[in-house]
């Protein structure tokens, strides 16, 4: 730790004060969301099964099995280990796991951790239950179901069946149901449009349900889902976990979503933002940001302003351009910024630390300092 | 470390048994680059100062300045900490510092290394000379040069040399001279196209030269250029200082520009990569790797397969999914692809470490395990 970290680090500072870039999260607008989808989630058949790879952090999975969550999902082998490490005892390994290293350590995990993964390919499920027997132990798997994404995943109905049948008939596999994510679902504009793809998506679900259940093959677990399609999916009742991640903070992206009727899924509140500096003031209608590609990602787009109203351009790696409309204020060098990042996942993970801030994002002060613990961890 | 990283460093190992994602570096190919930038400016008023933004790494640095660079540029001041931590004596901070804490920052690292810094605006001149007089020293300044990019800088000419004789009168800075680094011009499509605005850019820096000049200020050190203009940067005369960093790795971005005539500056070759693994071969013509959003940077575009010709396409934060053309041959599960990061920086960013490949991509093995050190240092 830098003498740089420990000035950034002292508990009570205004948040205004802080240095910048720095991941800051509205401590009471996150607790909102917490509460929010654990209250609508009590009672329900629907658990959470939150996505780790969103937060990197076993700090704040545990605040989401604390008010209910059955555990996480992670991405990767990596981020599960730091997981486990960080407490957290239940874990669906969301991708597909090949390669004779990441078996290993998947295995060595599993000794420690109530672990699932997936499998969408028969020579995947041999790799497993080949891995599972030299560790001396049984490995719970789930069939990847590919419902409309188009990434990974066995086409839904008798191929997942069929994969499933013949995992489940491996030594060292504990064939538990089907993982069903559609990512893409997540994402469309406009509500009717959206709730289309859902239902292309939950047809498959079904279909593929009545395969397993006519091959008597197990099917207590079904994982899928998100952000952008928990009402539905705690109404369809054909999940039996929801992998939402990203409504503990709400990007820009996700609060963008819109159609006719405005936002598809208002419920949960903006609780992430990045706090930047002016570090120059050229002109009279441009500001520069010290917050560019490394503090902010723009695979969804550019950040928001949430300070004033002024567009954010790409300035570079380290630099973000501000564009001030004709007639408004500019900010003063010296002055703070806040955004709120186009895509939480991806900016947290390039952030060593998340600055807890209590009391809102201009008169609140640093509550807490943590780590992002699974930054980085890609393996 | 975790055992995940020990079982990644196992020194000779065959580069495609190595864990994935991981950030490779052809060594042979970068010591060719390195090699061939240190003779071209041989003997030449024109001094390397290594942009180190791009590798992150103090190692690479000395191997720079062990061939001829003065130093290097840093964009952030922990990010010179590092450098000065590993070694490297010469450094200029290439963007404003404003900040108190990193004011201070700064100068207590002027204790211990050559530092200059940039500055753009008066106030800004005014906070560096306060914090220097608190620290007791007196800093190198350059006065920052918007010569076409738009992003800082004071404009060129007689507004920058204002900035330089206001500057130069305050106690505890030492005015150098200017930076004038035009990034837009280091992407601009074809020769001639790029020419024109690189010629515009030389004209503001030559009339600002003539500014400080005439007023009797100090301008021995003019810093600026990059990769995709050195040759030009050399020809003409203007700048003591090529801010080149992408150089030693050569992303596709850098490798695509072109004309009409083919690439621009096609001098230097391709020596960073990043492995993946198919880990999903769901249909006959797609196939899953496990590297998405967060191994592989995509601010410039997708990167670029080089194991076969196949499209990338995103497939989330840890999956890039590939399009493989009908009647070519599939990859197995399993199998290895290499790629090209579109964007160095901001992919190099994304790793804890480089892995230093001797003897090729194919055949090659295992030389070093080097940290990218100042990886996250955004402040």
């Amino acid at each position: 730790m830098s003498v740089f970290e420990s000035e950034s680090r002292v508990i009570g500072a205004p948040v205004r004060e802080l240095d910048t870039p720095a991941l800051l999260i509205d401590l009471d607008a996150m607790e909102r969301n917490l509460d929010l989808m654990a209250g609508r989630l009590s009672g329900a058949r629907l658990r959470l099964r939150a996505h780790s790879k969103t937060h990197k952090s076993p700090l704040l999975a545990r605040k989401q099995i604390e008010r209910g969550a059955v555990g996480v999902c992670c991405q990767k082998v990596s981020e599960a280990e730091v997981m486990v490490a960080g407490g957290v005892e239940d874990i669906l390994v969301s991708s597909e796991v090949v390669s004779p290293p990441k078996l290993r350590r998947l295995m060595a995990l599993a000794r420690h951790a109530r672990l699932m993964v997936v499998v969408d390919d028969p020579r995947g499920a041999e790799l497993l239950s080949e891995a599972a027997q030299e560790a001396g132990l049984e490995i719970g798997v789930l069939v990847d179901v590919d419902v409309g994404q188009g990434r990974c995943g066995v086409p839904p109905g008798a191929p997942a069946a069929e994969v499933g049948r013949f995992a489940g008939s491996l030594p060292g596999i504990d064939l538990r149901g089907i993982q069903a994510y559609q990512g893409k679902a997540q994402h469309v504009d406009g509500f009717e449009a959206r709730r289309k793809v859902y239902e292309e998506a939950t047809h498959r679900i079904r279909e593929t349900i009545e395969e397993f259940n006519s091959a008597g093959l197990a099917i207590d677990v079904r994982s899928g889902g998100g952000t952008g399609s928990w009402r539905w999916d705690l109404e369809a009742g054909v999940l039996t976990e929801l992998q939402s991640g990203s409504y503990l903070f709400m990007d820009a992206h996700y609060c963008s979503i819109g159609g006719p009727d405005g936002p598809v899924y208002a419920d949960f509140g903006p609780s992430l933002f990045v706090l930047t500096t002016v570090v120059s003031a050229p002109a009279s209608d441009r500001v520069v940001v010290d917050g560019g590609h490394k503090s902010l990602s723009s695979d969804s787009g550019w950040p928001k302003c949430v300070d004033i109203e002024a567009a954010y351009s790409a300035g570079g790696d380290e630099h973000g351009i501000l564009t001030v409309p004709v007639g408004a204020p500019r900010p003063d060098l010296g002055e703070t910024l806040l955004f709120q990042p186009s895509h939480c996942d991806t900016t947290i993970n390039l952030h060593d630390n998340y600055y807890g801030i209590r009391g809102g994002m201009t008169e609140g002060r640093l509550e807490a300092v943590w780590p992002v613990s699974a930054r980085g961890m890609v393996r």
